[in-house]
């Protein structure tokens, strides 16, 4: 494994983790009024388009389907905590 | 071409303009208070590891880095805000 793939993978990992702070902030503020919905729609959306990529490649690359399956279910709960708290 | 490489770069197209509603929002309300300070220093420094993994392909994937360059400059953008308008 070169110190490209320990990099790219390092990098995928961290990704996957982003918005967890963002998660945990508005959680414990329950207040949202300065996130911005749409971005996190986008984000969503984005996401479901990454892990359809993830599953069409041959074969179908895991690292990808999993890491955005994660950032979705992220995305998916600060949608519902900006409706919540806004 | 196939569909999903066609997937694949409608979905990295679609990454880079994920930042983008937060930031015209923060740069327009002029409040920060809800953002995660931490999620966008997690984000610039995922953005460099990225760069840098493009960087060190061989040949080096422009695709990563423009892309990332552009999220990097909007992570840094909501770093400001943040730090401004908290």
């Amino acid at each position: 494994m070169t110190f490209a793939d320990i990099l790219g993978y390092s990098a995928g990992f961290v990704t996957s983790l982003t918005f967890l702070p963002q998660v945990i902030k508005t959680w414990k503020d329950k207040s949202a009024r300065d996130i911005s919905l749409l971005m996190f729609i986008i984000a969503a959306v984005n996401e479901v388009m990454w892990i359809g990529y993830g599953v069409l490649l041959s074969p179908a690359n895991w690292v990808i389907i999993l890491t955005n399956l994660l950032v979705l279910s992220m995305s998916l709960t600060m949608i519902v905590l900006k409706l919540r708290y806004t």
